[in-house]
């Protein structure tokens, strides 16, 4: 009964997964234990699987839409409760489930792939696997190659290593691009398309004579998230240099959950007011008034940091009880403090060609002041949603990229 | 001092708000005590202001930049501690803040309309006021009125009548479109633009032979939401009927609050389980592999609903541990029986040139079956960021609609 050993093995029951299942070893044994299904594959690896659960999971034809690959099958429509089903492992040892009739419920049989089955045995599992968020200092950021904007735009590969960078620092320099627009058209394209924004699909940050917004002045610009005025501020921000003969306005980043973390340790009353304490933000202009109330510091239901909302020029009103005001200006200008320490800010200079690309919900930006007299400095912006980033990244992982 | 009485006076200082001021009461007295500004208008109204946070929000061109109303004046420029203002009302009831030069840091003076501040002596109104949910059963809902389609597009006051029932039943019919493509764009353009997904801008619901969604089929569709896989999935659906000669095919809405209540009143132990379980869902096709996990009920931290994730054909693998799985089962069975009961469900035909609107993350909706090859049948949907819709209101609202 045993296969040869490989990484991933042909599938034996379609599933309907585009993802490909674990491979290599078939099962050995399957027995019914109350309403347990218990599995031994032939390398000892044991499973238990829920019975109702290997209903729910059939992948026949009329429990999974064999085009769209949907879950068909309904819960209300199994009997409640299900009855004891038959197991047993088949010839080339996958999974052979037989469901009994029960009153107007007709009998049904199930087959499962034993790699399917593998892959889903610990529960603990992710079905998605993302890297995680490796908070960085200036030192190391400094330390980050400049990717090859050539090699993200035409080979899965480079797309992949962009792309995991982006995810795991926050933030990556591509350099090699067109000097024109369209060079992050080029990039946006592998992804998917540009969130759209009241600042358009994309955006031209060069100094304007009736700017409506800051962006669009010479002034220098402290670190920021864009977007803090919105419920669902962009994910990722990206930011090409087309030109840069300007004197000044070197580019700054800073890695918030780094600084967050810092200021945890450092002063966990600044840190807690920050993370507890939701503030206003508001962008209006002629056509819109976009606000929202949030904490500078998100935190998940574990105190993890998930998102920070920094953004002084477009905080609002601060409406909060008169004895929480001094608490709060403290913990903020505690916070402020820390995101311009040159331990944690990097700073360097766009360059044409130059793609910076960040997530905006973690690295605040910021930009040196510059003399808009000096030279023209022309940046074109743009921002994508995660899901596509990471979807993007699952394609490539699925593909073998 | 006193004016005459009216809603909104003329600002007699130039705050740099797009939003009216409260109206016509000027200031009596101001005077400092610590560091507290403690003001009196001539009705006898008071209120408490932080010296800080008057400094913070100074509305002059050095503070606040004229042209984009934003705020200039950064906090880690002040001198820490503020020194103690000197404070007067002027003749014409406005509060003058006075602040010495300290060590490097220059005098400045700061002008305070007093609508304005009156509108911010309680901390506890919100900045921004959008009408609240209100969850429903079937009979309510069918008592709505269908509103019409021509005043959502050519006027402000329907448009805000729209939105704000919209806003506080989730869902709204409008009825008298053209009946063509073109017509959900009319009313797209009176908020924003199309929040764009895998499925584009605009999508067309018509049965297709190779379906890659189950709307593109000639199924019936249980109650579900869109999206339940990103991890932002759209907050409006917008769904506009151009033809529909079909037999059957009727179109199923129901309040996901509404129901989650039901079901923590009957049920508290099911409601908690589909509260405190993630769950993953997953849409895969050649292009994309969009996943997420999260709870079906979401609530915040007071316990209130917040956002409903159902949609049975896009669950992806259930991964718990086995001892889980069936109390989420039978959870899950609680919830959908009840998105199912004709005491919740809004059942009705969609017309030609009517449009559906709803909360996509509190109305779950559905499709009865439909033949084929009875009529055709053609929907075109689109997708709104809550952030566009509420501005709108609020830009409807500040301008008197």
């Amino acid at each position: 009964m045993a296969t040869l050993a490989s990484e991933v093995a042909e599938p034996r029951v379609e599933m309907n997964e585009l993802a490909p299942y674990a491979g290599g070893h078939e099962l050995a044994a399957a027995r019914g234990e109350g309403d347990r299904i218990r599995l031994t594959w032939e390398d000892g690896l044991r499973g238990d699987f829920h019975a109702l659960w290997l209903r729910d999971h059939c992948a026949c034809p009329q429990c999974r839409h064999p085009q769209t690959r949907e879950r068909i099958v309904r819960l209300l429509d199994l009997p409640e409760p299900l009855p004891a089903p038959d197991v047993e492992v088949t010839g080339d040892g996958a999974l052979l489930v037989s469901w009994p009739a029960t009153g107007e419920h007709p009998a049904h049989e199930s087959r499962f792939d034993p790699g399917w089955l593998r892959q889903r045995a610990d529960a603990t599992t992710p079905a998605v696997r993302i890297p995680a968020a490796e908070p960085w200092e200036a030192a190391d950021a400094a330390r980050r190659p400049v990717l090859d904007f050539g090699a993200v735009v035409n080979t899965d590969d480079g797309l992949r290593q962009w792309l995991t960078a982006l995810q795991r620092d926050g933030f990556v320099l591509l350099g090699g691009g067109p000097e024109a627009p369209e060079g992050i058209d080029d990039v946006v394209r592998r992804i998917g398309w540009p969130r759209e924004t009241n600042f358009g699909r994309y955006f031209d940050v060069i100094s304007k004579p009736n700017p409506n917004n800051a962006a669009y002045t010479a002034i220098g610009l402290e670190p920021h998230i864009d977007l803090p005025n919105w419920q669902r501020p962009p994910d990722f921000q990206l930011l090409y240099c087309i030109r840069n003969g300007a004197e000044g306005g070197a580019s700054t980043l800073v890695d918030g959950f780094a600084v967050a973390e810092a200021l945890r340790a450092d002063d966990p009353e600044a840190f807690e007011v920050l993370a507890a304490t939701p503030i206003d933000f508001r962008f209006q202009d002629e056509e819109s008034d976009i606000a929202h109330r949030g904490p500078v510091i998100e935190t998940d239901a574990q105190g993890a940091v998930t998102r920070i909302r920094f953004n002084n020029w477009i905080r609002d009103t601060l409406r909060l009880p008169t004895d929480a005001v001094a608490p709060f200006y403290r913990a903020y200008r505690r916070f402020w403090e820390r995101l311009r320490d040159p331990r944690f800010v990097l700073r360097f200079s766009l360059q044409p060609g130059q793609l910076m690309a960040f997530d905006n919900l973690r690295v605040l930006h910021g930009r040196e002041a510059f003399d808009p007299n000096s030279g023209p400095r022309h940046l074109r912006g743009t921002y994508l949603d995660r899901d596509l980033v990471q979807s993007r990244l699952r394609v490539l992982e699925r593909n073998g990229a």
